[in-house]
């Protein structure tokens, strides 16, 4: 069997090419599964889930559950409400105690970028990091570019567009490190206050306009902006933003006839993205839902080969 | 296989006759299992179903996941305070969000009525309403019609009496409903601020007193006092409420010698309900709670049959 | 087979010696299971179990569902949060509703004492008691005479030291009975204001220094402190009572050389147990955690014998 060279799902980062075609290759042979009227394999059975979750979610954690049940896994969901984090416990004693019930994996998310990783110098089981503070988000990125591959037929050579917050986005830092990665080329824009320093580095191209870097794309990645920062005045008022960041048909129509449309949800309809747009023809944002599932059916698989 | 007329479980007004007695007689089947050792089938094995609750529920929520783990379908809790609904996310977006995972079935309570058969224009998933503003909760009607048929043998011709706030309550309106369409006369009582317009039309007499609604009746449904409303001033203090529209055991004397006496749940005792009548011979209020199980297992079963 | 010789698990009070010697055998079998690569067994196949929790929990929550899908039983689980104990339904009409469901076993956390034991008077199911205010943690009890009797070969002669927040313990409740009654020796220690009256009775001896119970200690048990009591100005500031009552190396090194150290969790790090100690060799405490999972088959198999 191929194996991942990886033990933990860190971040795309750690991944190399022939890893991502093997994620590829494995969640393609599960979208068939989930086809099927009886959408469940005996794959994992007897093996254990934890979603450890200190950031409130719901598609990624239902996601993760539904990949996990498909393959007859058990799950078991601890939310930071719930959990003894509110005790003031500390993540590693958290995960210490739950590793010592013996799980297979545990999917973490965590309000700290690296926090996914500090733990695999704690614990046995195997980690998937669903998402730690502005750093990563990897099955995210997977499932994009698993969306694009689909659609396209290739990633080499594509012009992707990602616009929006860039500053505080997992979702954009695990999409160009995967789509340079597989050779993509990767044009951003957004506000000033939120385009970190070192996204050249990344590979990406910093534009500056809209329109360059929408222009002759083939896929449009649009960000959800975090309305819970506007305190921050780290960008101009939701109208100003929608005004010059938003997502419209006109914007979509600069870039290829063909290009498609995402978001990683939840969408602010209206603000970077208009409503047309999300529900119109180019738009593949429940493809990227659907594609979730199975990428994650593929990285728990793969992960709990290695392990 | 027998099959019900309608692919959603919306409300029981879109149920014929023939719907429900098909309902019956598979929740009957059902019961047999749930009293075994095993209490479990193969029937929905593979399955994914998708409790998806916008307003706090215990026994409803469980209920259904109850019911759908008893015939091996995969099961998803999904509560609004951990949902995107809380960042801002429609309910449409949130729905096609999950359908796009491609469960099964989707349950769901939401507190504006109508909302589950909005849900149906966008989504591809079979719905059953799970309460709906103070619209229906046509599992209620069901398991309540399914409790009466059991202890009296019959639906036609016997006298339902409702007493309460009829005004707000989805289950007195899935119950009204429900009743008429079988054969039963429905009586109903309550303070003249929560008796809505338009009961006659839905085949309710309104009666002037609380004796006139229980006078022979062959059941006696009491409602919750929502006391959540009470800063409404839509009814007199708990006190005066208690005095006026709580069941007695001199009240219940009113009725038939062998009526019933049904509630909801959870009730209040002392205020719509006294302590000695809940738990007196004439209470079946657990076997509504047991029926409900019985109920949602034939609902998933039938709405997967259609799907 | 060999059964329990009660129907419900309400404490260690209720347990004979030959009861908790039948735990631990069932336990070290079911530890068998757990190091398996497949860590499920049928034997509880169409059960179905409620986990029924009125305090926030973690891990005991955790631990009970882990214990429960390992054997192939169905996990419901009920937070207060989310239940109806939030409309002001009493704890008893919670419970009948939930036994009108025909669970097997209900497993029960509450903040009142005793209430796990009230609820058997008006439900059929089998209760556990998972906590019950500051009377008893039974399967904690158990879990730590288990993870002695691992390292120790033997309970009969051994000398248990417990330091800490007697008062508010159920687990040192548990513990004092069920250690004694196996035949160790224990010796408990802390703030006057948190020894409650009555020790000896129990069997255990109270001691006037830290050094007094710690000295030639087979075992020394250290409580969470509840930092949520501080207020009630029960113990002085943490800084004194970490100096007064924290076990540090010194401490450690006035038990036996290979005393063990254990800990309930979650560890307040640094007041009543210093980290270098929970990280230490001696320390045991992910060992209680990983028998907690087998001590919790064992009680969910037994008492499912029993019903």
């Amino acid at each position: 069997m191929k194996q991942l060279s990886v033990t933990h799902l860190l971040g795309i980062k750690y991944l190399k090419q022939q890893d991502i075609d093997l994620i590829f290759e494995t969640a393609n042979h599960f979208k068939e599964v989930i086809n099927r009227p009886i959408k469940k394999v005996p794959t994992l059975r007897g093996n254990t889930i934890v979603n450890l979750f200190f950031e409130p979610s719901t598609r990624t954690r239902l996601s993760f559950e539904i990949a996990a049940k498909r393959m007859s896994a058990d799950t078991f969901n601890i939310s930071a409400s719930t959990s003894s984090a509110t005790k003031g416990e500390s993540l590693i004693d958290t995960a210490r105690n739950i590793a010592a019930m013996n799980p297979d994996i545990i999917v973490m998310r965590h309000s700290h970028s690296g926090a996914a990783q500090m733990l695999t110098k704690y614990i046995d089981a195997s980690i998937i990091n669903a998402g730690d503070g502005t750093h990563e988000h990897p099955s995210q990125g997977l499932l994009d570019m698993m969306t694009v591959q689909d659609h396209k037929g290739r990633l080499a050579g594509l012009k992707i567009a990602i616009i929006g917050d860039i500053l505080h986005s997992r979702v954009a830092h695990s999409d160009i490190l995967g789509f340079t990665k597989m050779g993509s080329s990767v044009y951003v824009y957004g506000p000033a206050t939120l385009l970190p320093k070192g996204l050249g580095e990344l590979g990406a191209v910093v534009c500056s306009s809209l329109e360059e870097a929408v222009r002759d794309a083939d896929v449009i990645i649009t960000l959800r902006i975090q309305l819970e920062r506007q305190n921050d005045q780290l960008f101009p008022s939701l109208r100003e933003y929608s005004q010059k960041y938003g997502i419209t048909r006109e914007i979509v129509a600069l870039a290829q006839p063909d290009a498609i449309v995402m978001h990683p949800g939840p969408i602010n309809r209206g603000i970077e993205l208009m409503a047309d747009v999300a529900d119109g023809p180019q738009s593949v944002i429940l493809d990227q839902v659907t594609n979730g599932v199975a990428v994650r059916m593929a990285l728990l698989y793969l992960v709990m080969g290695n392990s």
